[in-house]
């Protein structure tokens, strides 16, 4: 059986091999830059476990679920330019280590390595995960627009949230599921399932992301706690709170987000309060566990032999259970 | 017989009618933007006539040929903000009529968008159409990185320069040539040499642009001549003048071109002087004839029905003998 440290290995090195010596060296640094600063390779795991799923060979995977990896690490690039973002995974981000328009031009080149990366899979499954992928790309950059408008609107209803973290983080794990299994020569009715738990699996892991900010272990997270709220980004709980508050609670919440005069310290502090006063904490909690139990309903209608099954369960398990 | 016209009309009549009625508007106004801005349409109608020359029907060429446009006008708003360039085709450019945040996210997913219409050509050609594609995609990244180094070099060498043009513009012309003939039915080595005529003409193309900016027709070129001069650009001419001019001739054109105390207008004329002093326009028009027929070698080497043949010269000469 296949276990996922074997394949992250796998994974790893199929990185570190991929030959990008080529000039200019001002486009290709950067790019080297970026795909080792690690992280924990979800994406191609998935697309991995997908193909095995269905009794592929995970090497007729392999090339597509690196493509996935670069061209999440594409988005990355670009997001980190559009949200002013000077540190990733503890590292300078591209942009400000060189600067911005090598971190465009080098994102670009990234987007076009994926494709070459993702095209080299067989000929006859191509054509269908090249039409998911083609869709899925356009959906992540729809995803990034709508996290920036947020940023400029006073009502973010909570559909709309999650409708943005579906688009910015979900559809991306479900097609790295569904292009693997197709490759795995799975129907397209099973690759779809496995689709849909993998949008739903990102929108918990994503609800997840925002809660372990408030409610994580602050060293093993390994950044400083309740930086959304620092931040003043609208995430899940806050705009849960605001959902599920009183009128004169939710104008306060509303007042001490917005509120400058008030410093980082005391305003985490407050909204912390509020956060555990509405059972925001059980509330995130429920919804994380929905989600993901939405996604395994899908799981339910393919029939997949049980070792693999377990490979993949364990996946996303680790995913939900993480405390950091 | 096909005319140019009616398949501009065509490519004109397609782009307009591309489905871009989605949300979030903030993404997709910039990309309709961006494609009704005209233009010649070029690349689709190279990869029309691509496929036509081979009897291949216009219709199968046809997403293709609007997803090589769609490209094209992808490079064209990262360029724009990488160049800090206000204007396009005398309308504001994407990111000075939105923001620069909107400029590299809509630009991102018209990538995304040439892709899905390229995808769409027949499944049988579709793996060797994205092999010359997404090398191409990478190629024109590099062309614009090497533009950029240019600009804080002091010496460059022409053989780089037409290095430098023939990734930022002949790759892609050969690329749509290629494509659209792979469509058509070429064999593997006739589009190859497809591809080899439209790398030299892009290359020829390139340097009458540079040659029409100091010598076209002003009213008919729509900008101000001589504007290259003003921007202080490392043109062909530029460099070809620094190569032949004598010693003293060569420090004297350096000083002008960047001693910020002389004025836009005396510095024009002074570094046009040198030009014509040297034989500058002469030498540009025997290596545009030069490059363009190093191209036709390679046509003559494809077995290709008279009618077709005298479209495809149309087209290419049409370019070549342009005024503005």
């Amino acid at each position: 059986m296949n276990q996922i440290r074997d394949l992250q290995e796998l994974i790893n090195t199929s990185i570190s091999e991929i030959n990008l010596n080529f000039k200019p060296t001002e486009l290709y640094e950067p790019i080297i830059y970026s795909l080792s600063n690690g992280g924990k390779r979800l994406r191609p795991l998935l697309a991995l476990v997908g193909c095995d799923l269905f009794n592929g060979k995970i090497e007729d995977a392999l090339q597509l679920a690196i493509g996935m990896e670069i061209f999440h690490n594409f988005t990355l690039v670009h997001d980190d330019i559009m949200d002013n973002a000077p540190l990733r995974r503890g590292k300078e981000t591209v942009y400000k280590k060189w600067d911005q328009n090598i971190a465009i031009l080098s994102g670009d080149t990234m987007f076009a390595l994926a494709y070459h990366h993702i095209c080299s899979t067989k000929p006859d499954v191509l054509p269908m995960i090249l039409e998911v992928f083609n869709q899925t790309a356009r959906e992540v950059c729809e995803g990034q627009q709508y996290d920036m408008n947020f940023e400029g609107q006073k009502l973010i209803s909570l559909k709309d949230y999650i409708e943005m973290i579906r688009l910015k983080t979900g559809v991306l794990l479900g097609c790295c599921l569904k292009a693997g299994a197709l490759c795995g020569g799975a129907s397209a009715e099973s690759a779809q399932y496995l689709y849909e738990f993998g949008v739903n699996l990102g929108i918990s892991f994503q609800i997840k992301d925002d809660y372990l900010d408030i409610f994580g272990n602050e060293e093993a997270f390994g950044k400083l706690n309740c930086g959304d709220i620092i931040a003043r980004k609208k995430t899940f709980l806050y705009l849960k709170a605001l959902e599920i508050a009183g009128i004169e609670t939710r104008n306060e919440i509303i007042r001490v987000y917005n509120d400058l005069s008030i410093s980082d310290n005391e305003r985490v502090k407050l909204i912390k309060y509020y956060f555990i006063e509405l059972g925001i904490k059980e509330v995130a909690e429920l919804e994380m566990e929905r989600f993901y139990s939405l996604g395994l309903e899908f799981l339910k209608k393919i029939e997949i032999p049980e070792e693999q099954f377990r490979l993949l369960l364990s996946i996303s398990t680790s995913m939900m259970e993480r405390s950091h």
